[in-house]
């Protein structure tokens, strides 16, 4: 654990990310070829379990690994020398079969991938934990009046239910495209040198298709060594997750202002303090996913620029990737989890949220009244008309409603009954609660396709 | 047209977003506005007739409309106020209706993505022709053997039809998350100032419904206003595309150096020239695309750091938007059309191909060797043994095959008949005929299922 | 002028952009190019001047120089080309001279430095507009108190001279990096197809030199067609300028909020409306630079990325610079013009800013009771025990200094006086005005410097 | 060390932002805070003595400062905590004034800036490493003929010591661009919560003046918490070198090529081997460039993109910074140290780049005879017969001087001696030697520039 790493990331996707692991999915790889390979009757079934039994990420030395690796440019090379030593010390005979017909980029891609499926499982149930908290959170607030704002400026009111709807929508459409990104990405990389298997000679397919059993893996139409839309697709997806809870989340850190103070991350012990103002306490989970999506969108970008990849293996390109992408999955991962923690115990001020709705003195209700009028004067003049209210209601800092009840040419068409609803936030939100209901009715459908698609898949 | 339009854009998709095609989008959202609500009996049908009358793009004057929508902060609200002044020029009634129960973003929104549909509706197609063009080849070049390259070095021979195998491979993947994204991204925006539809009372939803009918578009759960995943995903999957183009293009330039000679984009009159060097045949559209693959992964970050949007509407996001994702949609289409036409027409040198192959003084085959040894001596054994004599080979300028057949030890391991087989290309591509096959049959079964699919959606 | 220009940019550097600019710009090379070697005597004086007189963008036809542009792959192939012919309709024997010894990449690159050298003379003094507008604010405003603002929470007071300060003194860094880059980057590029100068003989140096006196641009030591950091640089700083103004519209925004209202872009007929709401007056400036600030840093990003440009010319990465720059300069040009009309019309609340101090019952002044506590209980218990008080007074909605008052233990250290003193923002505000003034110095110090470099250089 | 730190990184930067380092830099400025604040009698000297003896980053326990730092949001909070505590066991006076005055951002910004001139102070020197490495190959190569290419075409002759000169020019100019931005970075934060030194009352100039004597570091005019163009800087900066080292790298990796095999990067057991292919020699440093050259630049936009930092304190901007700017010093320093390396290792073919000049059959010498012809029969009518040469030489497999030679009409022009100079790549050089001793004349007073300011430095 680094002194950064709770902060930014979230432990159970971190550990997936450590040295240890990335070792130990590159042996991963390297056992399973070998009892693949033992299974199709490529190399002998008593050396794929010796190969096995040194397959396990303890056993090898990190540093020294680290530093043949600068030397020989990835990570596979010394450790498939460092395994083939451990083999060839129990078996000099099995020590002939390790790692063979693969190339190191087959291990190093095949292994991202397991470390990568570990993370989704992780990753999706999280996003489904936040989707849940945001149907939550849009039932129990479906009717509670807020000021809506646009251009960060209050606008028309709406309530703090629709708002969630609008969170829980697009939620769930990242769950869509992670299931259909997931299901590109999960397969086998087995392509020897230069993706032709040559060295099984006529055994390869069926090496991979026995390998891809091996490792619960989906095998290709052909090896993707210098074809990385696979990888970078989960990278982009991930990268639009993450815009969605920055979305989310600077929207938390603006109703948490002093001034607004409507909702608020939840309170913990030593949580948000600040070192000198007792009285502060501070969107933590905001800073940390607003930073996360200041950070993964050039990930992404990197992840896209990287697919350039020269011939049958990239130069540089490949290389970026080994970095980068964990470096997405931590950052994404890290801002979904802590939001979902804020979101899960978000503390809500519906009394301050009427209070802002009648900060404006009443001009949040001026679109109400220009739509009634606009019935009556045509909706132009109705507008005109109600600016000039407004634009005297803010010089001479009354309300709205006494400016429009002062105007003796509107009061034909403005009673007081009429004035009251219109200056009731309650009266004036449209078809709010039906498209609460719409989203909520899709997450449903789609909570139970998911759980059906599972069963299916017997998972 | 401007100067470097037909260099980096394609036509067909450049003037889809030019300024008038933008104005025409936004007009087309409000001429179906007025007449869905029309159909739903929420405006006069006779307002509507007249409203759409005037929803002409070339009735505006964009000078006019560009500095008032500097003053305004979108080009949506002078052209709302144009077009009803247009509309009362005719029927002073009708221009009560204009724009009714909408806001800019509705108009922006919308607008864009009829747009983006119709330059989807010209990508795929040409995407789906670079496809086609890509199985051709691989199935032309299935056995034509090549040096495969890794690290920029001769690694292993395979097939020219193997690596174009790859490319199609690629773009039948984005094929596919094209048509996802189609199918998320191509939605109305309809909410009104703050996403409730307040201005239309109960009827908010009826008129969405009238209004996706009349533009073909599906209706959404509930407006986006703030959340862009919809447009984001658009982003992304064009960068992977770009990715993927560049990919490609990268490769062509590296086959077409003076020193590799093996491909070569379509010569063409006054194509590829430069001013001071006659014998010089440049690729140009490998210049392009990678141009693009340099431009687009920085757009799309720009795209997803973009979603940070606030409340309601974003202040700065959304606006980055308009011009971001209009490039990115130039770049790409640009790109890909650029790399289709130079893909179409390739020039393809085997005898050179061929006489690559043999550069190395039979060094290429060393796996080739290595693994026939590795059978007899143990993979480890073999290795440090071939490398030996490539070490000897490159010192001594001497052809590896006679190196080899020089060693006395390895000559029991070694027959001249073996040798024979071992140094010839043809011997060692394993299962590349197999995984080509893989690919085109892949490719056709897509095909099918697009063909079905269109069919079925009556298009 | 596009739709969205008047928006996004700033008509003064726009304008030097267009098509029409760009080939001017490498028609001012080709004429200063053949003036330069008739002055060294490498062709003949009477050639120059025919070529000298056919070197006016309006001779050429833009729609054929951009298809012919799309072949060969950049514009200047063309431009030569045209241009020989149109000096040949005029004098056969002056055409052999056109583009004598350049390549198109000398035309190309010499003609952008010439548009952004017209383009700094804009930038730089509007910067220093900005500078100025930001030193008249923080004399203006040096003892306003303001809430000072940390994690979007109320922190202690400042005055709002200090934040204009804050302004002041990164806009004056940026002049000074500005003057540096603008040093580097605005140099000759002449060095003929791979930077020898070959078909120049002896004479290639003369006539760089020649050039450089022909434009008023320095000579670089050699060539630098494949390295690109004097462009990079430009982009770069203009970077750094960005995220400044982006900083600052961010703040106003913040500070122009319906609920905090303290400071707002100037006022103008048909500024910053909405089509729906006729209360708002939106930040449109703010919206305006905060998307520059979003769009600059990618592309910042690609002229990085595009250094990596092979050998002696680049294939793609030099292309990416073509639109790229310019795009930078539109966007960072516009936000900084419209930053600077909007901060020189700035409207200031300053009663709104003192009610805001007092929103939070006192506890904005927590750190300074802290601290006159901890010179009495130490630092940490002071604040362990002012954070009690705080506590309380958040739950019981008291004012802090009712809690302390109440607080028997605490009589002892804070009499009367001494809580008026502390609850006086004015008391708190440490070297506040010192620290302006230390600015303002530096600016007055920068200002004459820049003024005497200027009477030096004589311009 | 982790798994691929040697690979990416130099262990002379990377060990310089270790957490252990990270921590101590803090502490570096809590000791130096409090020497400071005794210096000027603001706290008692023998607190000072007790904080300062505590300032040890290896008396603090990471794992429990990140858990911490978690909650609080940064880690100089439960540092500052700690650090109270271990003072408080020795000297409970003392502990109550550890941090006195300042704020989180204090420690941690001033606690970066004491790295980052760690990391200047080697980078530095490696940057004139990599320079003197170059002008002595420049000076070496000066006049060994190669093939320049454009377009990745073979082009025109240069000479191996022009490309070498290239490079130098261009890294001399970032020696002067680090300079620059290292005099404008290298400053004390120190402002308290919102920049006014609050809580030091009169004596926060003295403070911030005593701290930058004890720290050795500049005081700026005003603190700079949410002004991050100083941080901003180092970062574009280190982007315009790396990509300089990109391009470096990338022409390395194309020289390298099996079929272009001129330069090499320097062998060495272990190093660039494959595991499958025992006769590559993979240019492994190249490999670890152009990764960096493709990562460096979109964390370079995250850097920018990140100063749009809220009020007194970023909320999200600043958070990315502290992974972000670290990661660019690492891999560009990486970057910088494994090219060196390389670079003062190359191996060089000079005879194989002569034989590379012969491929075209003569067309690299096509500019030569035009510029000859040009002269007799203008400069288009020229290119028109040499490409018409060049055609027939291409398509009939001849010498361009066999077809030349042939051309009767010709002949008057060319004779056979003109042919064998025409012909001579050492005869088209132009003023390439010229060039190379104009950037050794600028690189040796750079340096002996260098060395004086160092001397009036005193360091």
């Amino acid at each position: 654990m680094t002194l950064l790493d709770p902060l930014f990331g979230w432990e159970a996707v971190n550990s997936l990310f450590s040295d240890r692991r990335r070792i130990q999915g590159m042996l991963d790889f390297e056992g399973a070829l070998a009892r693949a390979e033992a299974c199709v009757s490529v190399i002998p079934v008593a050396a794929a379990d010796v190969i096995g039994a040194k397959c396990r990420a303890e056993l090898f030395d990190i540093d020294s690994l680290a530093r043949d690796a600068a030397l020989a440019g990835n990570a596979a090379i010394p450790l498939v020398r460092h395994l083939t030593g451990l083999v060839g010390e129990t078996d000099a005979e099995a020590a002939r079969f390790v790692h063979w017909g693969a190339t190191s980029q087959d291990a190093i891609d095949t292994g991202f991938i397991l470390q990568l499926r570990d993370a989704l499982d992780i990753i999706e149930p999280e996003l489904a934990r936040l989707a849940d908290a945001s149907a939550d959170l849009a039932r129990r607030y479906r009717a509670a009046p807020l000021a809506g704002r646009t251009w960060m400026q209050q606008a028309l009111p709406l309530t703090l239910g629709l708002k969630f709807a609008g969170w829980l929508d697009a939620i769930d459409r990242h769950r869509e495209r992670l299931a259909e990104a997931r299901s590109r990405a999960l397969v086998v990389q087995l392509g020897g040198a230069v993706g032709t298997l040559a060295s099984l000679g006529e055994r390869g397919i069926e090496v991979a298709e026995a390998l891809g059993r091996e490792l619960r893996l989906a095998v290709p139409a052909t090896p993707w060594h210098s074809h990385r839309d696979r990888v970078g697709e989960i990278a982009t997806v991930l990268g639009l997750v993450t815009g969605t809870l920055g979305k989310i989340a600077g929207d938390i850190a603006l109703h948490m202002q002093t001034e607004v103070a409507e909702i608020f991350e939840p309170a913990a012990e030593g949580r948000g303090g600040s070192s000198t103002m007792p009285q502060k306490r501070n969107p933590v989970a905001a800073a940390v996913v607003l930073a996360a999506a200041l950070r993964v969108p050039p990930l992404v970008g990197a992840m896209l620029a990287a697919m350039v990849q020269e011939q049958e293996r990239g130069l540089g390109g490949w290389h970026a990737e080994w970095e980068v992408l964990p470096e997405i999955l931590r950052l994404s991962a890290g801002a979904l989890h802590h939001l979902t923690e804020s979101v899960t115990g978000l503390e809500i001020d519906t009394e301050k949220m009427k209070e802002n709705l009648d900060l404006t003195r009443g001009l949040i209700f001026a679109e109400a009244v220009q739509m009634v009028l606009g019935q009556k004067l045509g909706r132009l003049a109705a507008h005109d008309r109600v600016a000039a209210a407004c634009k005297r209601a803010l010089t001479e800092k009354q309300h709205l409603r006494d400016v429009l009840a002062g105007d003796t040419e509107l009061a034909a068409h403005l009673r007081k009954a009429e004035l009251d609803r219109l200056f009731d936030p309650v009266q004036y939100l449209g078809v709010t609660e039906r498209l609460i209901d719409r989203v909520l009715e899709a997450h449903s459908r789609f909570g139970a396709a998911t759980a059906q698609r599972r069963g299916e898949a017997g998972r």
